[in-house]
C-alpha cells in the first residue's frame, strides 16, 4: 500500500554524473553565442546584467561598466567574502570525493544560466549525494565566511540559480532518490534533485500526478522548483506549492538541518516554518527533500481552441467556463491575434480556426470522458449561442491536444524569431490583464516592432512580450519604468512566479511595502548573518 | 463586475456591540458551572489549565496551585509585563471613545473560552474598528510594555483566544467590513472579524463559497480562523488556508503595519511574508484584514453514509472514492461503532443503515446533478460488489442530507452526555489513523468508559475521545504520555487543526523537533521583542 524505500536509496529515476534532459535548452542552445569572458579568469568584472532575456539571435553577454551600476539592473558589488584556497577544495574533496568538480569545461555549464544571459566565474562545483553532505559543506562555507550559490536544474529566468561571482556552486543533481510515496493519500517524499518529469513518470504508473507541471520539466528539479515557488499550468486546478508542498527538509547557513519533512496534510504545531523557504530562491536555506500532496491522474483531457472579438468576451467566457465547466476545468489561457501572426510568421504554425482579436485554450480534466465531454459541450453551446466566442475547434486525441496546446507554449519560441525581446511576467486583477498590453501598445506607438501579449488567465498573469529588430536602449527606456509603474498602480505584481533572483531583486519596491522588504531583510539576517547563501539575489542592494 | 465599495464604510454584514452568533455556544452554556474566581479580583491566581476539555456536566474552572506547575499542562508563572494604569485607561478611552469596554459583566465572557476551560482576569476589552487603530493600540501596548491577548470569535479549543493573567483583550469584533469582491477571481478581501457565516452568505448570494467551513462558523471570525490556520470540513477539497489565503494586513507588536494584503493568484516578489502568521495564534501579529480566493458554489451536492466491517476495507473504499468520485468529491468522513452506540444512547438518534463496526460518509458537490448522481451510483455498485461496504444509503435533498451528516457532527455532543471527555486532534500517516484507537482501547482496558474515534479520513486526522465517568486523574495517566509518544512515533502531529494555544504549547516537541522550536522561538523574538503578544501561548514555556 505503501512504498518505503529505505531513506538515500538510489533509485532507478536518473542516472549519469551530468546527465540531464535538456529538450528545454536544445532549441535555444544552438543559437547562443558566449562571450569571452574567461571561467577560468579568477574574478573578472562581472557580466553585465541584463534584466531582460536575450532573443536567440542576439544573445551574448555583456561585461559591466563601472557607470552602469545606477541602474536597478546592474551588478552589486562583490562583498567581502573569502576567496577559494587549496585547502577549501582539499576539504571538499575529502568529503565529497569524485564530486568536487573543478575542470573549468564541467563547471561551464553551471556558472551560466540557460537564457544566457547572466555568467558568474565560480570555480567549483559540489554534487552532494545526502543531506549530512549538504550540512557539512555548508557548516564550513559558513565558518570559512565562503559565499555559496545553490543551484537546482538551473532553469530559472531571472539570473537566481548561477553564481554572479566566485560563488561556490552546490548542485542539488545527485540528490535524487524518491523516498516515500504513499498510494492512499498521495503523499510524496523525494529528494530535492529529482527532475519534476522524472517524478511525473514515477507517479503516472502509479495513477497519481504532480500537482505542477511546466515547460522546463525534463531539466528542472523540485527543490528548485519550491525554492522558487515555481506556477506554470496546473496552479487554476490545483494551487500553489504553498498549499501542495507538506513538509521540507532545508538545511540552514550554518549546517543546521531544520527537518519540518512532514507527510501530513494537517499540522498545527506552531508556526509552518517550511513556508519560508518556498519562493526564498535559495536564500535563506538549502532544500534538501520535498514531501508534496500529488492529484490522483485525471482519466479523461479535453482541449478546446476558442476565439473571441473582444478581451471583455475572453473574460465573460472565463466566467461562463468556470460556472459549467466547474471542477473540470484545468486551464485556461489566452494568446493574442499579434501572437498568431508570430506563430504563423516564424513557425508556419496555421490557425487552426478562423482569424480573431483573441484566441483562448481550454483544458478539461475529469474522471469521467462521457460526462467531461458532455459539460463542454454545453458550455461551447452557450458560449456560441450568446455571441461570447465566434469560432472554435476541440480536442480529444492526444495529438491533437498536443497541437492545440503547442499554439500556446510555442508563443516564447516565435518571439525569439522576431527580435530582441523584452519579457515581463506580470500578476494583475484578472479584469485587468490586457489593459497593459493595449496602453503598452499606445506608449511605445512606432518604436516597438511587435507588442504582445499571452498568458494563464485564470491566474491573472500576463506575459507581456516586446520585440524590437536588435537590442534597443531607447526602447527599453520607453518601457521601464513605465511597466512597473503601471502594473504598482494597479497592485499587480511585477513577477508572477519567475522570482526577482538577481535580475529583478531592485524592482521588488513596485510590489513590496518598504515595511515588507524591511522585514525580508530581518530575516534573512536571523537565517543566514553571513549572507553566504545565494548573495546578489531576491533582496535588494539598498536593503539596511 | 468588482465589487469594490469604499475602504471601511459599514457594510451590513454584522451589526450591535456584543451581539454574535452564538448557535455554537448555546447548547453547552447553559451547562456551564463557572468557578467562583471573580473576574474583579485584581491578578488572582490564575485559573488551572486543564490541557482536556471537560464535559458539559462536569464543566468547572479549577484554581492553579503551585506544585501543579511543573506539569506540561499548567499555567507558567506571570511574566513581568506593567500592570493597567488609569493613566493607560485613559489613553485607550481617548482613542477609543465608547469602545474601551472595563464593565466586569461585559469583560467576563471575552476572559473565558466557550469551553469554559480557561479564564483570564484581564480588565479592559478594546474594540477597534480599523487598522489604525489596532495599530495604535500595539504601539502604545509595546512601549508601556502591556501584554495584549488578540480575540477573534473566542471559539477555540486550545486556550489560545483568552487572557491567562491580565493581557488586554483586543478584539476585533467590531472589524467586520467586506472590502472588495471581485466575482471573475473570486478573491475576496474583508476586515479581520467577519464571522465566517456572514461571509458565506454574502459570497452564497454572488454564487460563490468560502473555501472553509466550520461548526463554529455562527462565532468564528475569518481572523481567527487564519490565525489558527483552520481546518475544518472543506481541506480535503479546497486546501489549507496556506494555499486560499492570498493577502493578509498584519499590524506587528510595535504598531508597524505590514501590508501584504496583495489580490493575486501568483506572487513571487519576496519571502512569502504572510505565511508566518498563518497558524501562529495571534503571537507574531494581529490580522487586520484578508485576501482569500473563494471557489465556484456547487450546483449540486449528495452525501452517502456507508458501512463497513474492517478499518482497511474503509481504506479500500477511500481509494476507490478517490478514483470514481474524483474531482466531485467534497469529504470523506468516518466514525466507529462506539460513535454510534452515544449516539443511539444519549441522542436517541437511529442507525440509518444496519449495525457496522464502522461508518463512512461522503459528499459530493459538483457543478452537473445529473453526472454527479452517475457517478455516484458507479461508485456505490463497484463497492458494493466488491464487498468493500455491506450496507449504505443515500442523500439527495436538503433535509435528509443534514440528517446524514448530523451522525457525524453530534458525536461530540454524545460525549459530553458519556462523561468525562479527554480530546485528542490527532493528525497521521491516513493508513495508522485507526490504529490508535485500538491501541489506546488494548492499552487502557476497562479503566475507561467509552474509546472512541471519528474524523476526517481524507485529510488523516483522527478525533480520538476517551471518557470517564468523572475526572481521573489515574486514567489520565494511562492516556497521556501514552497518546503523544504513539502520534510520535508514526510522525503524525499532536494538533491536527486545533492549534497549541495555552493548552498544548508545552507538547510542541512531540512533534516537532528543537530546531525547528528554536527557529520559532527566533522568529517570536525577531518579531515581537518583548513579548507582549499573545504571551504563554504556542511556543513552550522552555524555549531559550
Amino acid at each position: 500500500m505503501c512504498v518505503k524505500p529505505p531513506s538515500h536509496t538510489i533509485r532507478p529515476v536518473m542516472v549519469g554524473i551530468f546527465q540531464r534532459t535538456l529538450r528545454l535548452r536544445t532549441s535555444l542552445r544552438n543559437l547562443s553565442l558566449y562571450s569571452t569572458v574567461s571561467s577560468k579568469a579568477r574574478f573578472p568584472p562581472v557580466a553585465f546584467l541584463s534584466p531582460f532575456l536575450n532573443c536567440g539571435s542576439c544573445r551574448k553577454l555583456h561585461v559591466g561598466s563601472e557607470e552602469s551600476k545606477s541602474s536597478p539592473g546592474t551588478v552589486p558589488k562583490r562583498l567581502p567574502f573569502s576567496r577559494l584556497t587549496e585547502e577549501d577544495l582539499a576539504y571538499f574533496r575529502k568529503i565529497l570525493p569524485g564530486r568536487t568538480i573543478t575542470d573549468p569545461d564541467l563547471v561551464e555549464s553551471s556558472n551560466v544560466d540557460w537564457l544566457n544571459s547572466v555568467r558568474g566565474s565560480s570555480e567549483v562545483l559540489l554534487r552532494p549525494q545526502t543531506t549530512e553532505e549538504v550540512s557539512q559543506i555548508l557548516s564550513y562555507c559558513n565558518s570559512r565566511n565562503l559565499a555559496v550559490n545553490p543551484q537546482g536544474g538551473n532553469t530559472g529566468l531571472v539570473g537566481g540559480s548561477v553564481p554572479v561571482y566566485d560563488e561556490i556552486i552546490l548542485s542539488t543533481s545527485l540528490m535524487k532518490n524518491i523516498l516515500t510515496f504513499d498510494d492512499i493519500s498521495g503523499i510524496l517524499t523525494c529528494q530535492a534533485g529529482c527532475v519534476l518529469e522524472n517524478l511525473s513518470l514515477y507517479l503516472d504508473e502509479r495513477d497519481y500526478m504532480m500537482p505542477l507541471d511546466l515547460g522546463a520539466k525534463g531539466s528542472c528539479q523540485i527543490g528548485g522548483n519550491v525554492a522558487t515557488n515555481a506556477g506554470g499550468l496546473r496552479l487554476l486546478r490545483y494551487g500553489s506549492l504553498h498549499g501542495t508542498v507538506l513538509g521540507l527538509e532545508v538545511v540552514l547557513a550554518d549546517g543546521r538541518v531544520l527537518d519540518c519533512l512532514a507527510t501530513l496534510r494537517k499540522d498545527n504545531t506552531g508556526y509552518d516554518l517550511k513556508q519560508l523557504f518556498i519562493g526564498s530562491e535559495g536564500t535563506l536555506g538549502v532544500i534538501t527533500a520535498v514531501s508534496i500532496l500529488c492529484p490522483r491522474k485525471p482519466k479523461s483531457v479535453n482541449v478546446v481552441f476558442l476565439g473571441c472579438e473582444t478581451f471583455e468576451q475572453l473574460l465573460k467566457t472565463f466566467q461562463l467556463c468556470r460556472c459549467m465547466l466547474g471542477e473540470i476545468l484545468s486551464a485556461f489561457e489566452f494568446l493574442d491575434s499579434e501572437c498568431m501572426r508570430l506563430l504563423n510568421a516564424h513557425l508556419k504554425l496555421p490557425n487552426p480556426i478562423s482569424d480573431c482579436p483573441f484566441y483562448i485554450v481550454i483544458e478539461t480534466s475529469g474522471s469521467d470522458a462521457d460526462h467531461d465531454s458532455q459539460k463542454l459541450h454545453n458550455f461551447l453551446e452557450e458560449a456560441m449561442t450568446s455571441l461570447l466566442v465566434t469560432d472554435g475547434t476541440v480536442a480529444t486525441e492526444e495529438a491533437k491536444i498536443k497541437a492545440l496546446w503547442s499554439m500556446r507554449e510555442r508563443v516564447t519560441e516565435a518571439l525569439t524569431h522576431d527580435g530582441f525581446t523584452y519579457k515581463y511576467d506580470i500578476s494583475l486583477p484578472v479584469e485587468r490583464i490586457y489593459q497593459l498590453v493595449t496602453d503598452m501598445r499606445q506608449h511605445l506607438g512606432d518604436r516597438a516592432k511587435s507588442v504582445v501579449g499571452y498568458g494563464h488567465v485564470g491566474d491573472g498573469n500576463l506575459h507581456l512580450n516586446i520585440t524590437s529588430p536588435a537590442k534597443d536602449p531607447a526602447l527599453l527606456a520607453a518601457i521601464e519604468p513605465f511597466v512597473y509603474e503601471w502594473t504598482a498602480n494597479f497592485q499587480g505584481s511585477i513577477s508572477a512566479e519567475h522570482g526577482l533572483g538577481l535580475k529583478k531583486r531592485n524592482y521588488i519596491y513596485y510590489s513590496k511595502p518598504s515595511q515588507a522588504v524591511a522585514l525580508m531583510g530581518s530575516i534573512k539576517a536571523m537565517l543566514d548573518p553571513k549572507g553566504i547563501l545565494n548573495p546578489y539575489k531576491t533582496l535588494p542592494d539598498n536593503l539596511k
